[in-house]
């Protein structure tokens, strides 16, 4: 591509919408352009970037043995009744009617729609195992669509579904995505880490997401200091900390004014927040439900709504729900005499002694309280696990850091094929469901993500395989016609031997090529100057701050060096 | 792909709902499949194809200079009413509410998004000019979706916007796309024809439309059998007929009970059906308007509604507006004292002697009508030409054949840059609405297209750059080990070269083999057979009978020679 001719987008300024380096950068290299809230145009650059990422997942999807669909992205409500996600999709998912008032949903996701492709076109055990996948634009009407295309209203997403006669096929099925998105990320140079995820709420066996750290990640994620082991703090184990065991002392209520977060009754009793259970009043569905955690823990939702064999919606209970279930304003609940559906009680609670909880009456608490004498409730794993606690896997301290979900591989099991009736006949002449897995990259994610870790004060720094551009041959300066002829060569060397390459033939001070060159990150620079007089000209890595005079006939060797390392 | 681990798709029945051969080819060989009216998922082997056809495209348009972009399809509504669309675009846009209740569309052309992306990013003339690309799916609610992807309401779409400075500038943008575009036809080998299209609605002043010839094509285009003249025949001009000069007779009314249609006046008046002209009474927008054309003509909308400066509802008056106009039943309009706001003569009316019309009074007509003397109104070409009148450029008959539109490129001047003021700086400091051109290309349409141009009764024929897969091997007996391992071999060799290849390693009777390779249509076919124990092989072409008996080391030769022919 010549510059001359090229819409060329780059802007100096960083622009006031944008609050990460990945949403700057994309819109200062004039990577995209915001169409809507949420919705993005793609600007040549930014589509070759994109398409390099296509490209990456759309090979190693082949090498693992998937085949590549494309699915509309209408798609009639009938499917997604069947699965019954029409009524329980909320409004994540853009709804439309056609001319004759028929209902429609853009794909926010397509399980419903291979589960459907499986059923009409795969009878025998004989044609599985199958993985399908497509790269295709999927829409999702986020409530806070932000930081850029990391999360967008319409996005293009690699998604592949898994077909197989039994769980160990799932197994295996499953084992080579898990291997392919590796690669992926690896190609990508994206440090990124698998973590195991819940399941429980989409009804599979197996989950995990491949997290990229980031500070402005909406997962916090929880990963060993000495072992490989990561997960969603939503799916980590926690476990429960031994108290020293004490004698029971006798149940007292205290009068506390006022005194109602864990903090005003430290302050008030003048204990640890550790000698405290919190009973937090939840409405999950129709039911409430009370769940207890030690003073100084957090529950964790997911942990409660698979316990409660999976639930739509789940939110803290208003004012009014609190008192009917507790006869005490908010900040007074307690175990004891408490009027809920289901009380869940974190292991932790259960474990320890003469601690002290709400009294269910405004302006009072009970201390001295013990599990078992003065209450019981169902008890188990209800709470997130904190930083520096011990590694579910080898025992050493865990640390907790925000991460971006760019990949998400799940075995779903029979949760699709079992509600839309898509069956196989087996060997055995039985009909049975197929086993499904289902297999998500966010490709403008990923696309983002790479840009996010692969930068400095200047601008974008590609790693060579995503790169759009892979060189870029700068002539200093535009009046020198030597200089220009000699750059004009190199181009078209280089794009003969299929680099793609990029000439700055503009009439512009070097100055500003060279800004301009550092902000789009192309991986390397060649700058025909001055010293084509002796024949050499300047070669330069846009990862490093090294310059290198090469001889002019050596400059094509020197770049396919650098692919040699790919 | 190897056989044995794809989807294989192919059935031997005709699918009952298809009524051309390539949607019915397109099922029968498993390329796609409906997943509601009008919309279709792609199956691996109609995606392929599908990608080839857009490889083309995309090469093509590079090497003419235009750079690809991707906008979204979610466009927001104030686009379209800065345009003044949003109102006029009727039923056939998908209209769609956000969680936020703000109005989107489902872009069904992205004339307004180019726009804005080019008044946001070209300030200047020296940035120009500049043809920007995209390869998107579109969307439009076909009030009647049939032929498959021929017309379907979710369709993949390459659109291209063209900005100049100014209309010498727009002729070389606009010629680099008609030949880009004969380059992409001709290399899909579909046969298609550039003919004139109509502009007048769209405010433009030039357009073709690439048609491909097809006995289910909606629109009647006019070829010359002499010259290279093609045109729609919406835009093809008429050449009025010279009448033989008569005296003129005097005015009479005459009874004709119940004889309305020129077929029942014909036999009432034992004349001919050039003697009569017939008045038509039409609703354009809030205007009631007649229209005169010869008895044995037929009135052209198009050319009615440029005449009146443009018009978005044409339709046919009811009765109780032509009550209104004429004071008669429906079937004795006449021009004589009819009220209506405008009266549109064809020039050949405008010339015929002592002719017969309506009398607007139910069951009269006049004889001896003389335009001048008895009438008169707006006189122009308002008629459909009809087959075998002179082409307007060489004077030879004309054919008119039904066609199918595959692309359409267009002059659009100023028509959006100036309602959506997108203006750039010229050399003269002033500011000027950029001079646009748009250019589509329908993707699925054309490969259908290929399709119903190339196929016989066994299945499909495809070119090969077209083609999905160019090659698949076929060892004729499952059991045989050395056939299959030579096979395997020879897969492996073409697939090391960069050719698309299939391996028929499936546990089926060679008959069966053959049958589905022809139906796929992968244009060459090497059977590994008993004469592999000479060291031979079959070598088939799917567009001939012959079959080649070559040695195994010469076919990969053989196949290359095919390649070079492209």
């Amino acid at each position: 591509m010549k510059l001359s001719k090229a819409l060329m987008l780059t802007m100096r300024e960083v622009p006031a919408e944008a609050e990460i380096s990945s949403h700057q950068l994309m819109l200062r290299a004039g990577l995209m352009r915001k169409m809507a809230s949420g919705v993005y145009n793609y600007m040549p650059m930014g589509l070759k970037a994109l398409k390099k990422v296509e490209d990456i997942i759309r090979d190693e999807m082949d090498k693992a043995g998937a085949q590549e669909f494309l699915a509309s992205a209408l798609i009639p409500a009938e499917l997604w009744k069947e699965s019954g996600r029409w009524d329980t999709m909320g409004p994540e998912m853009f709804r439309l009617k056609d001319r004759n008032d028929r209902d429609f949903c853009l794909g926010p996701t397509h399980e419903e729609v291979f589960t459907d492709i499986a059923r009409n076109e795969i009878k025998s055990y004989k044609q599985l195992p199958i993985t399908l996948y497509q790269i295709q634009t999927k829409y999702r009407d986020e409530r806070r669509p932000r930081f850029g295309v990391m999360r967008s209203r319409e996005f293009v997403m690699k998604d592949a579904y898994s077909f197989d006669k039994d769980s160990e096929g799932l197994d295996i099925s499953y084992n080579a995505m898990y291997e392919a998105y590796k690669n992926i990320f690896f190609r990508c140079d994206i440090e990124c880490k698998a973590a195991e995820a819940d399941s429980g709420a989409m009804g599979g066996s197996g989950s995990a997401e491949f997290m990229v750290k980031s500070e402005v990640g909406e997962d916090d994620i929880v990963f060993c200091s000495a072992c490989d082991y990561a997960a969603n703090i939503e799916k980590s184990p926690a476990t429960a900390e031994v108290m020293k065991k004490e004698e029971l002392k006798n149940l007292e209520k205290i009068h506390t004014p006022n005194a109602k977060t864990i903090e005003e009754l430290v302050s008030f009793f003048k204990v640890d927040s550790k000698m405290f259970a919190k009973t937090l009043i939840y409405k999950i569905d129709e039911k409430v439900v009370g769940v207890m955690v030690r003073g100084d823990r957090e529950a964790n939702e997911v942990k409660i709504v698979n316990a409660l064999g999976g639930a739509v919606e789940v939110e803290l209970a208003d004012d009014k729900t609190v008192f009917d279930a507790t006869s005490a304003k908010t900040g007074f609940a307690g175990p004891i005499n408490l009027k809920v559906d289901e009380l869940l009680v974190d292991e932790e609670v259960s474990n320890m002694y003469n601690f002290i909880v709400g009294a269910n009456e405004t302006d009072y608490h009970y201390t001295n309280v013990n599990y078992n004498r003065d209450f019981t409730g169902k008890v188990g794993d209800f709470r997130k696990v904190t930083e520096g606690e011990k590694c579910p896997k080898c025992g050493a301290p865990i640390n907790i850091a925000r991460g971006i979900e760019v990949g998400h591989i799940f075995k779903l099991g029979t949760k699709y094929s079992e509600s839309m009736n898509a069956v196989f006949t087996d060997q055995d002449g039985t009909q049975k469901p197929f086993i499904m897995g289902c297999y998500g990259i966010g490709v403008n994610r990923t696309l983002a993500a790479v840009i996010e870790q692969h930068n400095d004060e200047n601008g974008i720094i590609w790693p060579l395989e995503v790169a759009p551009y892979q060189v870029i041959v700068v002539p200093a300066v535009f009046k020198d016609e030597v200089q220009m002829k000699k750059a004009e060569e190199l181009y078209d060397a280089l794009k003969a031997i299929g680099v793609d390459v990029i000439l700055d033939d503009r009439n512009e001070r070097a100055g500003i090529k060279f800004k301009d060159a550092d902000l789009l990150g192309i991986p390397m620079r060649i700058t025909v100057g001055k010293k084509i007089a002796e024949g050499e000209v300047e070669f330069k890595l846009r990862s490093s701050a090294d310059l290198e005079v090469i001889a002019y006939d050596k400059v094509i060797d020197r770049v396919k060096e650098e692919f040699k390392k790919i």
